[in-house]
């Protein structure tokens, strides 16, 4: 068997989760984390809101020719947005909302490259268990829930609320890798 | 809100991750591998096969009234089970198999505690994606799938060959934690 030099790709996000799949998948990876403004608009549907940053960073991010990756994750229900949470007691609150019902992670995916552009969206139903007050203060005192939408990371210390997952599991942690691969083979 | 004392559970099993789901849940776990003759026998289904070894499991453990946790894991499919591999070819054959098929993880769980025992078992469905030759090459190298039923780690590196996961994903890392938990209030 021949080793294959690993194809390079530009990340168009400073997200530590979505480098590390890729570089599982066997690529290298140049981080270039785009600066664009994350504000929803008025009215945005959540999962419109994804595509929209997903699209914009890799408009930042001007790859040129290169492979590119860009992505945005959004944790939702019923049109409600779970946002990263900017404080501890929104991560109460938040983990509060999730907590014993089902949401959905959506991932907004912008790939391209020289045969030209792959946008796209995957959505994971994720059931989180009921939680007590206490499993609450106890997971938000991690520190873990500050810098994850919908205040949780699958990966970490939060995968042991997680009941029950329906779809792509690497959407949760923030790349559907799957799909992914499947983008940029179209457009490498 | 008051701290509660961490209830203690004894685990009939060397696995780190049972352990692992089981602290991050609360618990202060004392580990207790219970010595069992892991054969499967002729004719034997792979859920019947996995319930029996639980039992066992927890009947080895000799635990009296103590809260205690045995489980056992298999990854099956069509009734042919794909255990640990013993090797990195077997590991190769297992992953080969699996690759850009869905599959069924099995863990059964036997809990007892002062109030009674309670046996159970969960079903998780998980596709893996398709995998090359170089893929499955650079997996096995990394020593990974060697110790694991199914030759591959959800939590892992593997966890990248994961596409699709229908229902508990920590089931599929060795332990059903919501139901265990369940399981354990019941007897407690």
């Amino acid at each position: 068997m021949t080793e294959r030099a690993s194809p390079r790709v530009l990340l168009a996000s400073a997200s530590p989760r979505r480098r590390d799949l890729l570089e599982r998948a066997g690529y290298a990876v140049d981080v270039r984390p785009a600066g664009v403004d994350e504000a929803r608009r008025a009215g945005e549907l959540p999962v419109a809101w994804a595509c929209r940053l997903a699209r914009e960073k890799a408009a930042a991010a001007r790859a040129g020719g290169a492979l590119l990756v860009a992505g945005d994750t959004v944790v939702h229900r019923d049109g409600a947005v779970f946002d990263k949470p900017s404080s501890p007691e929104e991560a109460r609150q938040t983990l509060t909302h999730l907590a014993g019902r089902w949401h959905t992670v959506t991932t907004a995916v912008f790939v391209s490259g020289p045969r030209g552009q792959r946008p796209f969206h995957v959505d994971t139903a994720v059931r989180m268990r009921a939680m007590t007050a206490q499993d609450i203060e106890r997971y938000v005192a991690t520190g873990e829930p500050l810098d994850k939408a919908g205040a949780y990371g699958i990966q970490g210390i939060g995968g042991v609320y997680v009941a029950s997952v329906v779809g792509s599991w690497t959407n949760v942690m923030g790349l559907p890798i799957e799909q992914t691969l499947a983008a940029l083979e179209l457009v490498a």
